[in-house]
């Protein structure tokens, strides 16, 4: 009977999350009985979108869910065989037991390392590739901005769209997020909208206007985007991170939708499910030739996690923010 | 040469229109040369869309335009014939000499008035049947909702829902209004936003939530809608009556969209007109039948033309609002 920590939320945090609103606690796990597995997770996710799980949802003082990627180290399962890698939603603890319900077999390509099936070919590339896309209906050459276009998803929907021939503008937080997008990813353009207002620097890099707009971000970058867009236009809604902490997320010139008829759609990744035979070919030929390029920030031990989750909020990750857990 | 009174834009309404923004302007008007037609206004539209174009897009010191339908009093054009109707967007002036461009014949339904050709079987009623079916893309029995229910739009806006056997809630401000949508139109409930908070009353209005919301208002109304909206609910955007005149239209939960995946779509009647034949088809049987009825509120001769934009815009009117310019 292994021992297992995990995380717990103990407290709804006003704002900003805090250490103070999650607690380390250490469990029993039962051995897999029949027709169970157990599975030792090796990486956990932190999402953005786990914000707003924090304020309702997510119950109190139980563990944390979250996107995971595990080994199976004990199976009475008939589907399952130790050291099969499995992804699952069990984030947030180091081993769980399951009966193999919301466990996906993860066949790991060879030639990529494991944890690109936890960003860019796993649910958070196929939010970007289903979200510009499908959702956003990307024509070739098109113009295309993407905000936080240094994150997990962004960073996958931007160099979707250049590959796609579009000319790209991405924003982010910080000097070492816009060089990495300028220099490394080859962005048209990089707005760094905590070094000049997102309005005048978007209207400035976007002389044609806009086609798509990628919106991670709501409020006053959503706004800056609606002066931009041309007739048609299509701004496919993946994530609000504007308001998840600070509220200030109101959207003053929603209007310009009408003469502009621009759509915008919310969308989660699930939406578009049969298109994810189509995106795990492309993403995995993407990454082999080194056309779609990205970054982890990774934190060691579950006692990082909520630190994680936290810089994540801040901006202090890099690319896509993993916890290892073991491996 | 006749003499014809024209509507000029003269200043810059801030906030709500004023008389003194506009002036009655008499000009001698051409006869009709070679190629061209003298069309005599008998009707002429105001509309909510008109006011953004006052604060930008329609220049000072000239005649204004909008909707109208005329008769052809000379012609010495092969396409018209004296005595021929034609719509034109002509409106705020008597006579104009036209070389046919801009200028649709209207074969005028024998058993219909000929205004209803101004707003229920014209672009008003067009922009709903559009809007509802095709941007909606309402489902026959979907819960509905539809803003500034008793004007031009929405009034054939929540008919044609309830014609597709829609459980509808329409918002109005007054009670004669609403008494106009419960007793005669038959909506399941009507909401005066003057008399009892709009967000509140909504939610009360549907239990079952929201699948459409026909929007002519944003701000508030849209606030309100976006707390309500079932899972892939969609918002065709009409207007945004909200922020014309006050500026307060600022949305500050636009996140929902996200997790219920709805769509907002911003439109203008010309975006389908491939609908068009099918449009005149239905709504001519349903105005036979009885099934969409109209309200008119009209007022007599151009000097009136200013009172009754501006009275559209304080919600003076009952149903569409047209100018009597001869007939």
């Amino acid at each position: 009977m292994p021992k297992s920590r995990e995380i717990h939320l103990v407290a709804r945090p006003k704002g900003m999350p805090a250490a103070a609103d999650f607690r380390l606690v250490e469990t029993d796990v039962a051995d897999a009985a029949d027709g169970q597995v157990l599975i030792e997770n090796l990486y956990m996710s932190v999402d953005p979108a786990m914000r707003p799980r924090l304020t309702a949802g997510q119950d109190l003082d139980v563990a944390m869910m979250g996107g995971a990627l595990g080994r199976v180290v004990q199976s009475k399962h008939a589907d399952f065989a130790v050291g099969d890698l499995v992804s699952n939603r069990m984030g947030f603890r180091e081993f769980f037991v399951s009966d193999g319900k919301g466990l996906t077999k993860l066949a790991a390509d060879p030639d990529l390392p494991v944890t690109v099936h936890m960003h860019a070919l796993g649910m958070t590339g196929f939010t970007a590739y289903g979200g510009l896309l499908h959702i956003g209906q990307l024509k070739d050459g098109e113009q295309v901005f993407v905000s936080t276009a240094a994150g997990a998803v962004g960073s996958v929907a931007a160099q979707i769209a250049k590959i796609k021939g579009c000319y790209v503008v991405g924003s982010t937080g910080s000097a070492d997020k816009a060089a990495w997008l300028r220099d490394e990813v080859g962005l048209d353009a990089v707005i760094d909208y905590k070094a000049e207002p997102i309005r005048q620097a978007l209207e400035k890099a976007t002389p044609k206007g806009l086609d798509v707009y990628f919106d991670n971000v709501g409020g006053d970058h959503l706004e800056a985007a609606l002066r931009r867009m041309n007739t048609l236009g299509r701004i496919p809604v993946c994530g609000f991170i504007s308001g998840y902490n600070s509220g200030h997320s109101a959207v003053s010139n929603l209007s310009n939708i009408i003469y502009a008829r621009v759509m915008l759609r919310g969308f989660v990744g699930t939406d578009f499910m049969h298109l994810y035979g189509d995106f795990q070919r492309d993403m995995a030929q993407w990454l082999k030739e080194g056309r779609v390029k990205y970054q982890e920030t990774i934190l060691d031990g579950i006692a990082n996690a909520p630190t994680a989750l936290i810089g994540l909020m801040e901006g202090k990750n890099a690319g896509k923010m993993l916890v290892r857990l073991a491996a």
